[in-house]
């Protein structure tokens, strides 16, 4: 299993009267992760968009454990959780600047045509993507 | 059980490169849902903060069925799922301008002290809360 | 010259730590208040897109006079400062809840094709538009 | 006169159904271009914050000359065009992936107390900052 590890620096625009991240800006973050990982398997995302194919959530879970603050790095980390040929489950732990579990969450993706948003096969359509998946997902 | 709902004009700044409404909105859109009940309830959100206490989500999950794109406007139905003095779950259904059912989503709330983040009892710090969201949560 | 009118409910996520609206959301109401001059006007901004036209900002500037905060109603009133059958510049002053003028800003825009961003002429490809916009602008 | 360098990866949610990044948010990047200014100058603004001062904007002009996209990396200059002790003036330049001119800025701050938005006197209040930001301003 590979969890891939990026930094980020909290933005004043991110936060909001609470003093803290406003909670829908995880999910930028969260996207950060993937993307992150996608890199690290060596694949670009922007280059599959390039190809007419998009990759949208179709399932998503937070739980907020402790709030990340402005001034401080947050650190994501990101896996394959499940992966079966057509969909993924990414898993995702963010980290606070005090190195205290933030965010736990889960984003389900499937690979649609961006004319008709229709679901493709991951296997058939990438199959280099599919290897790399395969290896690096959460073994059970 | 009291279902609210509100309108929302989908924003340009709300889309993405997919052409459609970028997933992390819906979590604010979401958020104008539980305001609109709150105040079919006869309370005011901003109210709240006003005597330090902040509603922050713990916990959310929400299922993409369909997407939403600029020049349509959107429904947000909003009620309570469930309630017990300390913690709410709010559940929401988003309609689409072809009035499709393109969002499930359900968020858990606590109320806590805007100074230290510790959780406060809803049922004693807000008695008049208290009845009205018993009132009016889903039954079983 | 017609100025439009529209009510902006302050959202949540539009607020930042300093416990007011996020400098940079304004643009964001600036183009709800485009939108409601353009349908003011008896047009539909969505149109245009899918006809392959976009109208990006190429101008913009902005004083920001007094705060708007969370709980309030801003309005925003929105003209044709300038036209000329290539450029529209618009104009914007958006009010507080307590009707304080918060906001002045102004963009200028120009249509351009969304596959070579490159400029069109107004008058020519728009000519309903072009009337419309000689109609209301501000006059000299 | 001193130019801090900062690069920015751009972010999915940044886009818009353009297909480029939405004009608002490089407000966002010019934020971070001026907190890289403060840090090369050995200052965090994160900590002026907590002493109950805020550095709001007060006067803000872009000129847009061409889109940064998803998959680039854009790079932000930032450098202080006028300080009067009171008053900074903050000018951007903002690069596209192919190193192009897609952005210039300026953004004109104050710094207030965070209770009552009443404006301070910074050579008063932050000799230090005082004495740098005279030390890094553009010379006339």
């Amino acid at each position: 299993m590979h969890v891939a590890e990026t930094t980020i620096q909290v933005r004043y625009a991110e936060t909001d009267q609470m003093g803290v991240v406003y909670h829908a800006n995880y999910l930028v973050w969260m996207e950060l992760g993937r993307t992150k990982l996608i890199e690290d398997l060596g694949f670009v995302y922007a280059q599959i968009e390039k190809g007419g194919i998009l990759s949208p959530v179709i399932d998503l879970n937070i739980q907020y454990k402790t709030p990340v603050r402005y001034g401080e790095n947050a650190l994501v980390k990101t896996w394959v959780e499940e992966y079966d040929g057509l969909r993924i489950t990414y898993a995702y732990e963010i980290y606070n600047g005090q190195n205290q579990l933030a965010i736990i969450g889960q984003s389900k993706h499937v690979c649609v045509k961006k004319d008709s948003f229709r679901p493709i096969s991951i296997k058939r359509m990438f199959p280099e993507w599919h290897i790399a998946y395969e290896k690096v997902k959460k073994q059970k």
